[in-house]
């Protein structure tokens, strides 16, 4: 167990590199050429441009104005002084719902903060049961700790009363922020525009008739059983394929441009490439003429892909866009169902255009089915099983594997210095990768299950995150070992002793934990706002690629909130805090710190850089809320395990009814507000349908919706670049250093077509 | 455990009584006197009437036809005779799909049997274990069951195989069987004649206005956000007070016509009652004018009631029954969602009128989560806790305890042999009494949980029932010790280790189960076609009650399918086989045996007996095929149990795919048919209007539709019984002596109407 002075130390450490982290981050926000950088979210919407004409040429790229540097803190109250309402405007719900999260998390362990430090502190300080445990090594945060308290001690009643305490705070806030959030996005959805989800249904499964081809079976079928609300409707292609060439056109056109500014700048030399992977091996031929020719080829293949999807009746999937009239016809339709085979027309409220995942719109119930079970089974195995690749890649990259596999490294990799590098890191830096890929995996498995819709996948791959965060990092942090020893371990146990296993480990474990936050909380959050790796690539490829004000534009990658592996990290705190409030409430406060700074930077991401992919009006909250009420449950039950070490055993059925009752009241929530998610209410479609007929009642609907739904490669045709190349201050990072030879460049391209 | 000798003792016992029961129906049925106990549902449809005019006096009463007792088993034949459709029709589709339960019964273990028999009893017998194990005692029973495979034997392979094979088969009956059902539901769903509940949709919670009273909010909600569908609706009156003034009326008037009676038959002497509970205390007064002054002055008081009931705004639940004007405006109302608050405005297709539970209708959101807790804790502690009270109770009927209440018996029973008749029955009799009140008790607690529906009432207590059956009659009898003691054991087991504790006990319980087989299921089938209590109930009443055509016509009582208890106890046959089918396949032929029997039977009691008390269209089989899947469930974690402690260890991972497979499989015909069960397809509804309008194109449907859902209390106001008290013939079982008195009554009765 650490002591206070290690954690003072540790403490000390992260808050230095999250300050050079916050400071490294003020400096570069107010450098000009980093604008895109650290506010394209402005630059998406239109309200900042650059080049900014007026002022010198040097004051374009670098800040000279030193008042500024002294206010490099303020974009704290910035990010907090713009009122909510407005953010939603300006981000959408999804963004100003995620950063409530943090603020639910604030609203949460303040409270339960002040009473644990006002009553469970003095009670376990005065414990004093370490203090005549002389041979045993304690820190001073442990006399703050449940352990200090004698077993079967009076005071723990104190426990018990704040364990009751803790868990109804907790379960109010949840229920005042479930419906606070329910109200939001009522409102929301109340106050949209007019959008074509509004008036669309997703029909999927569309059995196939050999009379009829699948655009006619869906207009008849839905003109004879929703007559007066059909409107129109538009078929799915399948187009993956096209999309493919369409994304390898693009690709090329890159590289195609980044050797014509390699030719650009330097005349003298045409560039040349080899034709293999990545241009590193194969013939070496002229880079230009290469990559010219590939285009022309790619887009003759595109073109004639095109035509056939658009003429091979075979190419449309048994999907469809359905449109209605009314926003009504269109809640009735997405809620009811359409035919006595469950498995056929199946219908759903259309997605957003944009988070439409165009992949998955044509599998068959039974496949999906069987893809479900055998995600279910990956699942369990990746979870439980995962360490044993790692363990055997991690074997292979020993220095023996090394050796075998690479013998002419064999020399380097048996000096001492490199040897204990190899032997320390390697398998650290194995399971890093692991981890890195861990999110990409799981989305990959939603991908699988067949989910239509990238915010369902987004929620479904958290789901997935969170089991795997709970079982390795929370459990597996607390009884050390692989998950699937764990697993035997608890297999071999009985139901009521595996509480106590765990809970006994979890005030030992306080101080690592309170170190976890630290690193992975306080410094991971700061780095998140420095944006390095974004800040990289954007001046890569302003140096290389851009060209018109197009490309800087598409160089720009605002990113968007990584909701699959964020919010079940958040969730990790929460479970952190809960578990620990009653056990060790010293973490609290070190929880409090990351919730509070991560909501004011979050808060300044989501109005300066990220860039939405989709709106989902924060259909994700209900996970949010079953997550937290999990964490609640877990806590409940190993408070439960360590009472029942500590000779309190007849508090058992006392405590027994906490997870009871916090069950009934997650129910309680699902069925007050879920719908609220899920389903659509008639009346609200009504009024917007009553309104829009009295204001604008010669709407052209059917031309609205026309191209609503169409594949986005069949949007894009205009992805060439447009004609006039406009060329200018393609390249602030670079240009500064030969600000006499931009004039000319700019001028004599000006005629380029 | 029991030898070969006693089984067959056994079983020779039970069938003996068996046919017993089967003669004494055999020959009761064929007497005319009891026509109306055997064969009510003919006298309900009017096909059937008494008295038959044609043939001699006597004839009427008792069958002097010998060659018909000849024939008295040929109504087995003619129950299996009615082919299906015909039944559906006759019957309804609950009584005809719950008979196919036991069908399915037989579907799936006559194969199981056959190969069992012809696989695995070669394989145990020859195992020869219990040879060598001289000293302790098996039957040749044990000798047939894998207790005989020596621990870790290749025999094993065809146990897990057999394993694999029976769930396979049962999976496949099993869909097989749920598309049978959804089809039949379908069909019978698409040729059902009009019916107000196919227009109607139950509005629950409407919230309260201050402005507008329920009917009114309710019609304007209705106008507004359905204005091309809603036609019409009824409010619901909160008239449990008026029913029990109704019910108690009855009751008196009943008191009255017996008195009459006696008065007539005595008419010398007038009948007297004392005027407290059941007319054994209090005052001494003449029953007849007692009972008319009764019968006045709770009529009054009904009037007055109905005249509350039907002016006091506050006698309006929040509640209605409203109806649409076309068949998928009311499936479109009754599948979606009204109002962005979903504990609003809830809305669910109406049940048929007589399905209606009047009493739930009116429960507000929160109350009715609240008592889903209540009634959940509750059935968690009658489950596990019963035999708690029961021991308590027990122990007060003891010799000391009835000493102690009753001082005077003291004398009485410390006899000896009256002594022990006491210790030894009255604890058994003390549990029979609780175990006969259980579904009772179920009953109300699913009351209290809020259904809407007396169908959602039976399949709820059906579930609770078989809960109760899975935790006290099976595992119970395994291991022996009340529900409680288990769980503290399974508490403090591994969950690995339980399956095993199961297992091992499992093959020594056989013929136990045997023995339960024989006692529940045959004799039990075999009491229930004898309808002894039905039968002595009506003679009773028809000579002390029955004076009208009408009167005998209420004194039939033919009861109906027992689903809240009945269908759980077949699934505890499901259970035993599936667990036995690889264990113990001596057990079989003793199941199919009930199946086969109580097919029979149950197929001639709903032709000829049951009147359901309403029609759900099979709405019960998602439950029945869930309750199957985990009595398999259940068998293979038992097997895998057994197994692990047969030193077949590595088997584990092979049966754990079982349990795996079938969830998957429950999930897939969940997805496939359960919302033929529960959502209403537009489809289908579109046809039946389109055809209806094209056929009655000028029907009224709100005249149709007008009245249908009154609370019964307001359509009985003619419960009084009619002005021509027509007395013949009340009484054929003992007018058979005063023959010469029927016949002058029965020529007096010709002019009657």
């Amino acid at each position: 167990m650490a002591s206070v002075q290690d954690i003072t130390v540790s403490a000390s450490i992260n808050l230095l590199s999250a300050l050079a982290f916050l400071l490294a981050f003020a400096f570069l926000r107010l450098q000009p050429f980093n604008d895109r950088v650290y506010f394209p979210k402005w630059y998406k919407k239109g309200i900042r441009a650059s080049p900014r004409r007026s002022g010198p040429m040097m004051k374009k790229f670098i800040n000279l104005d030193f008042r500024t540097y002294l206010k490099f803190w303020n974009w704290m109250p910035a990010a907090l002084r713009m009122p909510e309402p407005e953010l939603i405007d300006h981000a959408g719900l999804d963004s100003a719902v995620y950063v409530r999260i943090y603020l639910l998390g604030l609203k949460i362990f303040v409270p339960i903060a002040i009473l644990a430090f006002a009553v469970l502190v003095p009670v376990n300080w005065t414990g004093s049961t370490l203090d005549d445990i002389k041979d045993l090594t304690y820190s001073n945060i442990d006399k703050l700790s449940i352990s200090n308290v004698p077993s079967g001690s009076i005071r723990l009643v104190a426990h018990i009363i704040m364990a009751y305490v803790f868990t109804f705070w907790t379960c109010y806030v949840l229920y005042k922020e479930y419906q606070i959030i329910t109200n939001k996005r009522l409102q929301f959805l109340a106050s949209e525009k007019r959008r074509p989800d509004q008036f669309t249904v997703l029909v999927r499964n569309v059995p196939s008739d050999p009379d009829e081809s699948v655009s006619e079976h869906v207009e008849h079928f839905f003109c004879v059983n929703h007559p007066d609300h059909y409107l129109s409707h538009q078929v799915v292609y399948n187009a993956n394929k096209l999309a493919k060439l369409v994304e390898d056109k693009m690709s090329l056109n890159n590289w195609l441009t980044y050797y014509q500014t390699r030719f650009e700048r330097n005349p003298k030399k045409r560039p040349r490439t080899k034709t293999g992977f990545w241009g590193l091996w194969g013939k070496n031929v002229d880079a230009i003429d290469y990559y010219t020719e590939e285009i022309e080829k790619i887009s003759k293949e595109e073109a004639a892909e095109r035509e056939t999807v658009m003429s091979d009746p075979k190419a449309i999937v048994p999907a469809a866009f359905v449109s209605f009239k009314s926003r009504w016809g269109a809640a009735v339709c997405a809620q009811t169902q359409q035919s006595s085979n469950p498995t056929l027309w199946l219908t759903e409220w259309a997605p957003e255009p944009r988070d439409v995942y165009w992949n998955n719109l044509a599998i068959p119930y039974v496949e999906l089915t069987v893809k479900k079970l055998l995600m279910a089974a990956a699942m369990f195995f990746l979870t439980f099983f995962f360490m044993i690749p790692i363990a055997f890649v991690q074997s292979l990259a020993s220095i023996d594997g090394i050796k075998k596999v690479f013998p002419f490294l064999k020399t380097l990799i048996e000096k001492e210095s490199v040897k204990s590098i190899v032997q320390g890191f390697l398998p650290g830096i194995v399971l890093k990768i692991f981890l890195a890929f861990l999110p990409t995996i799981l989305m990959t498995m939603s991908k699988v299950e067949g989910h239509t819709s990238l915010s369902s996948l987004d929620r479904r791959s958290a789901g997935k995150y969170h089991l795997f965060l709970i079982v390795n990092v929370f459990f597996g942090s607390i009884i050390t070992g692989a998950a699937f020893q764990q697993l035997q371990k608890f297999l071999n146990q009985s139901p009521s002793e595996i509480p106590r296993t765990v809970g006994v480990a979890i005030p030992m474990k306080a101080t690592f934990f309170i170190t976890y936050i630290m690193v992975d909380g306080w410094a991971g959050i700061a780095a998140e706002i420095l944006r390095l790796v974004p800040l990289i690539i954007y001046h890569l490829k302003n140096t290389f690629l851009v060209k018109t004000e197009k490309d800087r534009e598409q160089a720009m990658d605002p990113g968007c909130i990584a909701f699959p592996t964020s919010e079940p990290r958040i969730q990790l705190y929460f479970m952190l805090g809960l578990v620990y409030a009653v056990v060790t409430p010293f973490i609290l406060p070190f929880i409090i710190v990351f919730f509070a700074f991560a909501y004011v930077v979050f808060r300044h991401q989501i109005i300066n850089v990220y860039d939405q992919k989709y709106e989902s009006a924060a259909t994700f909250w209900p996970d949010v809320h079953r997550r937290v009420i999990i964490g609640l449950i877990i806590s409940q039950l190993l408070l439960l395990g360590l009472l029942s070490t500590k000779n309190a055993a007849q508090s058992t059925p006392l405590l027994l009814v906490l997870p009871v009752l916090t069950i009934w009241f997650h129910r309680f929530c699902k069925g007050r507000f879920e719908s609220a998610f899920v389903k659509f209410p008639l009346q609200e479609a009504m009024v917007k349908d009553t309104l829009e007929k009295a204001t604008e009642p010669n709407l052209n609907l059917k031309a609205y919706l026309q191209d609503a739904y169409v594949h986005p490669v069949f949007k894009g045709v205009e992805i060439n670049r447009p004609s006039v190349i406009d060329d200018e201050e393609n390249n602030p990072l670079v240009s500064t250093k030969r600000k006499s030879g931009k004039v000319s460049k700019a001028s004599s391209r000006g005629g380029s077509p």
